[in-house]
């Protein structure tokens, strides 16, 4: 006897872009997001293949539309929630999910904006019976030191090959997910405040490894803002492998690297207060 | 004061082939494949600076290529579960997780194959002092059906713009992953078994809706294997949107459609027994 | 004084599928193709900002729909003629070039069908006033042979570390295009003689080097099909590099690989009659 | 009778990375670039299979790791010249060609940088019996407009369906690539005015469609940069598509856009003296 453990429905990689016009004296605002909408609350159409509860995932992806009109800015966090109460109002969902993905614009003048940056600003907006859960995160920002880094310490068997340096190459793209206790009132600035401490945490503290440049990064958000009560980080270790180049006949002076994509170390974790 | 909430190191996308040399009539086989490993248990690295106890992610891409010699075959569950074997043998590691894509190679003659589908068999062995947990999977299978699909009799309201209809295209990449309560003898021969039961539910059958088509496939999988006790699938809805050839002023025959990556319907669910 | 040298301007990355409705006895056939169109023939847009002569990007969309629906099937080249000679009707455009790419889908009963390979079949259709211009191609052809590939005696210098092999892994993605002294009756038969060609002298012969194994392929193509008068191969070496397992203290079978996407040899070349 | 028309082999995306040891009061310097080697001039690897005269592609990966330590700086086309003169000491090799695609990294700090942008620096050498070709280049440089744009003017068919307007979304991702007459000194300096006067010309002036935009870049670069004969553009219109609320029932601000990513126009074109 087969039984629904769990279902969700929605409608992802909905693309909207809005141009603020006008506001304030820089010229035109843009913002140019990509929502994921997921709900939870319906089994008939998976069992009975009845409809009459499923929303329609292109009346998301037109309610997406049809709210940014009036609600999106760049606030993410009140755009999600703005929609999931929206989704809300169908009684028999008991779950709604909203995630959006903002790219970055740098202004060059008031209505010219250069793109191309991989960071994102993220933001999460869950509401269901037990109430709301709101996150903020930060994705895809790429930064390489080139000393202020060692690895050393480590266990070694008959499979270790791998020399202890105190110096080396660093370079990760950080992705970081922090919830919110509350969420505060300017959370623009807030996200901010955070990408700075992640910055300034990454560059300007030695460390012994990822996973304590890491803990550096999330002790410092923490200590900075209040309303966070959790971050969950995920930083690869992107290798700039060194070439030797004795083996070609030369000295080699330890600055000339092999970029690779993979295998990359792979560093997780969650701190909480 | 800040506390490690979770932890795990790894290495990720360590890719790895072997040649079955000989193997039986059929001349060599053929294995390709990607392997993740993930490690839990130490803190200190973090907090502390030291790395005693953290296992470096380059000795795991070492012991990747290490134990393939002898363990690499088809059977990717039990390379997985000799990989994780290894890295539970150092004491401090509290849980270990191998997860296994394979590509697809099809044979063409004694020694030679035919590759370039999406389409990739996965495995996952994770233990840890509770037990061990395995699951297979399948990702990247993409199937289209013209016909025995519709969708109608869902909820509308004011932004609801999509037409019902009894017939349209059908179109999606199975993503699968079940757990075994305990794991099949002949693991490949399983997975034969769960993909043709995926494929003839998906095409042998009318439904209703992603949801309806999914939950058929998912119930002829859990009929047809008893070591399954529980699957998951991902099913974008991948649309072939009916392009309105009436705006240009010609009769449409229902026959020419724009295929689009975005938005997708996003379809997830868990079965279990 | 600055002239315009060159000028091209078209839509690329128009997508349409279309449903073959009841073909013949093996049900539904479904073409599924991407195409791109580039005009020439206007300066004014440019220099003058007059746009009286720019056939809209837009408009190219709307007609490779609008002619879809009674032209496009598996001949890619007579749909790509057709579209051609649209453009062309307007007196001004000087060349129009069709390219096309068509998705595999497998049939697997009378209206289904198994995507996800990456080949694809390719054809393009260029009109100008010195005439006409029909190629066809393959792309995405990804083959494997774990035998019947060696390679030696090649020069070596200071900064030559490659062992001589008469033995390796060879594989790569075939990439071919070959243009018609005149296009044949059935381009769809022709294609399949091509690709057998192509599979047949890749697996079938041994070669002493991606060179070598091009030029075998060329010529079989050369051989078997009189409409063609040349042909374009480029194939990347995508190495499975050994992984010396002697550095961490085993003995190496030489069984092992290490797959990597780059670098890679990238080898082309043409062959004419 | 078969006969090779044309010939090239060659190692592709051969990444490099060299850290620039405390050059200036700025701190390190870090450059962080992709290869592509070909070479033309060997027929017998492909007729007879003989690799006497076949540089081995491994043999130019060592080629480019060795040349880097002493010869490898911002200054790509100095770098592109020493590896082409390497390969060119083969008396049988009758043409050399050298790209390279540099990522940028931002200072951050001494010893610190941001990366992430999809911008890149590119140049290209050539070198044959008949001499020397240089260019330099800009790649992925994605800049968007809210104003300062129209598109009005172009014919109507029966199949046009686009509006006028003279004020649109105007968005594009910049490849420029250009050719020196004769280099200049500062290779470097030079870039850096071509990207300004690129971006300078399509945020600062009013164009009447994406051909009248890149004519105004186009012309620009040539009257500031005496040594460039001749600049090739690629200019992908990126659409921000006018999402109708109207068809929700809702009055349209004509502020939200629906951003896509296929089809796009395809804009290409090159400006000489």
């Amino acid at each position: 006897m087969a039984r629904l453990v769990d279902d969700r429905w929605g409608k992802s990689a909905v693309r909207v872009s809005k141009i603020l016009r006008g506001e304030g004296e820089d010229g035109d605002g843009f913002v140019d997001v990509t929502v994921d909408v997921q709900l939870r609350g319906e089994t008939a159409a998976y069992v009975e293949g009845d409809n009459a509860n499923v929303v329609a995932t292109d009346t998301m992806k037109n309610t997406v539309y049809a709210l940014a009109q009036d609600h999106l800015t760049e606030d993410l966090e009140s755009f999600g929630r703005v929609l999931a109460d929206r989704f809300m109002t169908h009684g028999w969902v008991t779950s709604a999910s909203v995630a959006l993905r903002g790219r970055r614009w740098d202004r060059f003048d008031r209505q010219g904006f250069i793109g191309g940056n991989s960071e994102r600003r993220t933001a999460r907006v869950v509401l269901d019976d037990a109430g709301e859960w709101v996150t903020g995160g930060i994705d895809g920002l790429v930064v390489l030191k080139t000393a202020g880094s060692g690895f050393s310490g480590f266990p070694r068997d008959e499979f270790t090959t791998l020399p202890e340096t105190d110096d080396r190459i660093l370079a990760t793209t950080i992705h970081a997910e922090w919830s919110y206790d509350r969420p505060p009132s300017d959370t623009t600035a807030t996200w901010e405040r955070v990408r700075s401490m992640l910055v300034e945490h990454f560059f300007g503290e030695w460390s012994a490894s990822v996973q304590n440049q890491g803990w550096m990064m999330a002790t410092a958000v923490l200590d900075a803002v209040d309303e966070i009560d959790e971050i969950t980080f995920r930083l690869p270790n992107q290798h700039h492998l060194g070439f030797d180049l004795t083996k070609l006949g030369l000295e080699d002076h330890g600055v000339v690297f092999h970029p690779v994509d993979e295998p990359y170390g792979d560093i997780g974790f969650t701190v909480g207060r």
